[in-house]
């Protein structure tokens, strides 16, 4: 499982808006092949900064499938208006996990 | 539960070292009250990056319980030096996840 990790800076009091709009975007990005799942979370030291955590089968399945998929597109008609900053992606693969799956 | 996510750079060639070390530190963090689970990953972009991604009940479990342990102290002498400068720290809490957990 490859882990995309999208640093996200939302405009000053489009917070909330931001938020409904993620969810309404969820399904979208949801029905991409390859996808695994993925979270939103908030920082609690950063007022609009957010992580956007997705699980994918494959690197591949991310930055060809997803994002050359008309999917894409309107993932990013409802939520890119929301940016303030050009959101920030990297790819993460496991070293180690604790407890140890059983 | 609360998401502490640091982002860790490592010095050159020190990769390997560090991910043993931080198998050999996980037992330490893994024994702090309100300690959930964690975990460690390699960047796929660049190298010597990884993210530490630890999850635990509160802020505080981390802030108060953990960095002010004997344990932190163990935890830093195991890791410490293999950081090539400071790592980043920060908190996030939830604001969704897909699919929805039963």
């Amino acid at each position: 499982m490859i882990l995309e990790v999208a640093m996200l800076t939302v405009h000053a009091g489009q917070e909330r808006a931001f938020e409904t709009a993620m969810q309404q975007a969820a399904p979208v990005i949801a029905s991409s092949p390859g996808y695994l799942g993925h979270e939103l979370r908030r920082c609690m030291e950063t007022p609009g900064h957010y992580l956007l955590l997705v699980q994918w089968e494959t690197l591949e399945a991310h930055t060809v499938g997803f994002r050359q998929s008309p999917a894409f597109a309107k993932w990013r008609e409802i939520i890119g208006g929301f940016f303030a900053a050009p959101p920030v992606v990297e790819h993460y693969e496991g070293v180690l996990r604790w407890p140890k799956p059983a």
